[in-house]
C-alpha cells in the first residue's frame, strides 16, 4: 500500500516506508527484452548472441513458446568441456522447463529480487500462461528480469529526482 | 543525511527518503569475500575457482597487490577462442590496473551500483591505496561489490523488518 500523504514518519518506521515504496514496483516496470533463440541453435552460435546482445542469459523457445534458458555459466561449463559447441544444439544443454525460475508482470521486483537471490540465478523469464485447445499449459516469454535489471532500479531509486 | 525524527513525510517527498536511507548504505556494510588468484595461475585453473566458489570475477594479485580481474564473460571469450586454457597463465588475458573500476569502503552502495551500470561490469573490487616506501601506488584488495551484493540489498530493503 502506497504510504498516505502526512503519514508522520518516524525513524523507527524508516524501513517500512523503503518496503512500501519498494513494493509498489512490478516486474512490468523493469522488465527488459530478452534473448531468444530456438532449440536447434547450436551452442556456438547461442554464445555469439549473448556476446552481441551483452547479456547474461539466452532463453531458449520451441513453436514459440519457452522450454528452456542456459546462463553464462552453464555456456562456460560447456566450453571448457569436451562439447564440440559448433556440432550440439542448444536444446541438448539447456536447463528445461518446468525446472526454470519464472516471474509474471503483476509479481513484485521485490518477489522477482529474492527469487534471483534463492535460486541463485542472474535472470528469470516473465511469462504468460496460456492454455492450447488441447488442454495443455504453455509459456510465452515476454521478457526478463536479471541481477542487473534490480541494480539499474536500485541506482533510480537512489537518484535524487 | 538520516532523516530526522518526526519529520513530516508527503507523498512528494518519498523518493528524497528512499534516497536519504540509500545514501547511508556503504561498500563496508555489503561488501563481500573477493576470489583471488596469482598471475601465473592458469586460466582454467581459475576458471575452476570461478565454479568452486560460485562467483562471477575473479581478481589477480601480484606481490599481494590488486594487478587484475577477469570476468566470466572474459572467460567464455577465451573459452570459445583458439586459447589453450591449461598453458596460458591468467596474467596474459586479465583486465590489467588501472582498467579496472575499483570503490572503496566510504563510497556508498548507490556509487557502486552506479559504476556497475555505467561501466557495465558485474563487480567490482574494493581497494585500500597504500603508498610504498619508493613512493608507488598500490591497491590492496579487502574485498567485492557484485551486483549480486546490490541485489540481495534490494532484498533486504524491501524485507518488512
Amino acid at each position: 500500500a502506497r504510504p498516505k500523504v502526512g503519514y508522520l514518519y518516524s525513524k523507527k518506521g524508516s524501513n517500512n516506508i523503503i518496503y512500501d515504496y519498494i513494493k509498489e514496483i512490478t516486474v512490468a516496470d523493469i522488465k527488459t527484452k530478452p534473448v531468444i533463440v530456438t532449440e536447434d541453435t547450436m551452442v556456438y552460435d547461442a554464445i555469439l548472441q549473448l556476446f552481441l546482445n551483452d547479456v547474461g542469459t539466452i532463453f531458449v523457445v520451441n513453436n514459440g513458446y519457452l522450454t528452456g534458458a542456459v546462463s553464462r555459466k552453464d555456456f562456460l561449463k560447456i566450453a571448457i568441456g569436451n562439447t564440440d559447441v559448433h556440432k550440439v544444439p542448444i536444446g541438448v544443454i539447456m536447463t528445461r522447463m518446468p525446472n526454470i525460475i519464472t516471474v509474471t508482470d503483476e509479481d513484485t521486483a521485490y518477489e522477482a529480487a529474492k527469487k534471483i537471490i534463492e535460486h541463485e540465478v542472474d535472470s528469470l523469464p516473465v511469462i504468460e500462461k496460456i492454455v492450447t485447445d488441447e488442454g495443455k499449459e504453455v509459456f510465452r516469454i515476454t521478457g526478463k528480469v536479471s541481477k542487473t535489471n534490480i541494480t539499474k532500479l536500485f541506482v533510480k531509486l537512489g537518484s535524487n529526482s
